[in-house]
C-alpha cells in the first residue's frame, strides 16, 4: 500500500498578462518545493508557465489535454493524459485536484470555477473572476495575495 | 434535405425561489409558441418547470441525464438523452442550443454560463450570476426583465 | 405527466457498402413506421442512410455529433445534439437508445457494441462484428436476417 | 525541454481469473523495469494487479476513475485521476497510452479494444477477445504468449 499523491490544479488562460506569467511560473515552483503535483489543461499560457516553474524545481507536471496528440502538451508537461473529449477536460483538471489555485483566465477558467465549486473543491484566486448572485457579493473564491499565500491557502484547504 | 429545428437550452438549479419556478415555467411555453424546442439537464427545479411549461404549449423538450437512467429524467421530458458523462453532460446542454438561458442557479450554472460564453454562444440571464475580472463588469451575459424578453433577445442573437 | 418516447439506436461505418445502405435505409423507414425515434451518431454512411430512411416515413431523427458544429450533421437529422467530446459521443448514441441495431462497421462501431453490451443494451446485429473470446463464440450480439427482422427483434427487447 | 514519459495501458476485467491476476501482475512488473508508465482505468482486478507489479519494481501508475472519489482508487495507483464521466474514461485510459495491453476482460475492455484500433492504438493482447467480421477473422488485436513477450511488442510498436 502506498501513498497517494498531493495534486493542486493550476488553471487560467491561454493569454495571460507579463504579470500572470510571472504569477504562474511562481505558483509551479513553490508547488514543486512543497512536494505537491501540479496538473493543468496542458497547452499555453498560464499552464505551460506553472508547468515551467514546477520542473525547474523538479517537480512532477500532469497535462491534461483536450484533443487528440500528446504532441499538443507544452513542453514541460511529463505526464500527458490525453482525453479528445475536447473543453469537457475542464472538468477533470478541476477533479483530480484537491484544491485549485485560478490565475486571470476568461470564460474556460470561469467554466472551471463553476465546476470545482459545485463539488466542493477549494479554489485560491490570484487576480481572476469574482462573482455576484442578485446583487450580493459571492465569496467562494478564496483570494491570495502573492503565489506564496496561494499555495500555502491551497494545502491548507486540500480535501479528502 | 430537412430544416433542423432552432433549438435554446434553459439553465438554471435544482432549487428554484417560487419567483424562479413561475419564470422558468413562462419561459418554456414561450418557448412553445415560437416553435423552438427546449433542451435542458432535464432534471428538477428549473429544467423540470421550463419542460412543464413547454409541454402545456405543445413543445418539444430535451432532456440530456447526467446519470444511465432515462427514468431519472422530469415527466415532461420528451426526448431523454442518457449520457453518463455526469457533470460534463452540463457542456453539452450548452453546446446543443443556440442560444441559452439563464434563470437563477447555482454553481453548476455558472459552470454553463462560462461553456456558453467560450463557445460564443448567446446567453440571456433572468436573476442570475453577475461577473467581474480585475474589478470590470463583464457584460456577456444580456439581461432581461421578464420571460418574453428573454425568449425574444434569445431567438433574435441565434448562432449558426 | 407524458409518455417518453422510445427511442432506437443505429450505428454503423461512415462508408457502408452498398448493400449496407439499403439496410440502414430500410431499418430507418420501418423504425419510423413504428413510431419509434431514431437515434445515432449524425454523420455519414448508415447514421445518413437510415435518417434518411426514418424521414422518408416522417420519423423524428436525433443525431448526437462529435464535433462543436451543427452543420456536420447530415441532412436528415432534425435534432443535433452537439457534445465536443469526439469519439466519446459514442457511448452516448448507444446509452441513449434502449436497443440498438449494428449494421457493418468497422472499429468505433465495435466500440458502440461494447459499451451497450456492458450497459445491458441488447444488440441486433446485421452484416455486422462477430466476437469470440477463449476460443468460445460470444453470441450476445442477437442477429438479424434483414431489416424488418432487426427492428422487431428491437422493439421486442426494449429495456426500461 | 523536458522528455515526455513513454506510457502504456493495461486494460482488462474487475475479475480476472487467477491465471490473468498474475499475467497483469507480470506485465506490471515488466513495465516498470523499462521505466514505463502504466496507465489503467484505477480499479480492481487487472487493473490492480498490474499496478500491483508496477509498483513491486518502483514504477509510476496513473489510474483514470470513472467516479468522483479518489478513494475508489486501488491501493497501488500513486496518481489517480478523477473524471467522473462514467465508462466514458475507458477512452482516455487507452487514448494516453502509446500502445495498449489487453489481459482477458468483458464488453468494457472490448469497447476500449475498439477505441484503441480506432485511434491507431496498438493492442497486445493476452487471452482476450478475438474479432471477426463477414466471417473473416480480424488480425488487428497482436498475440503475445506471455507478458515479457506483450511488453517488448508493446514498447517496438509504440506511436507517436
Amino acid at each position: 500500500m502506498i501513498n497517494k499523491r498531493k495534486i493542486i490544479a493550476v488553471i487560467g488562460g491561454g493569454q495571460p498578462s507579463p504579470q500572470e506569467v510571472k504569477l504562474a511560473e511562481e505558483v509551479g515552483r513553490e508547488l514543486a518545493k512543497q512536494g505537491v503535483i501540479l496538473v493543468c489543461g496542458g497547452l499555453s499560457g498560464v499552464m505551460e508557465s506553472a508547468c515551467k516553474g514546477a520542473q525547474s524545481e523538479g517537480g512532477v507536471t500532469i497535462g491534461i489535454l483536450p484533443g487528440e496528440s500528446r504532441q499538443a502538451a507544452n513542453p514541460y508537461v511529463q505526464i500527458p493524459v490525453i482525453t479528445g473529449i475536447g473543453e469537457a477536460r475542464n472538468i477533470l483538471v478541476v477533479k483530480s485536484a484537491q484544491a485549485v489555485i485560478a490565475i486571470g483566465g476568461s470564460y474556460g477558467t470561469l467554466s472551471e470555477i463553476g465546476h470545482a465549486l459545485r463539488s466542493g473543491i477549494p479554489v485560491i484566486g490570484l487576480n481572476t473572476w469574482s462573482l455576484s448572485r442578485d446583487g450580493q457579493q459571492d465569496n467562494s473564491i478564496i483570494l491570495a495575495q502573492n503565489p506564496t499565500e496561494a499555495v500555502d491557502k491551497a494545502l491548507s484547504l486540500i480535501i479528502n
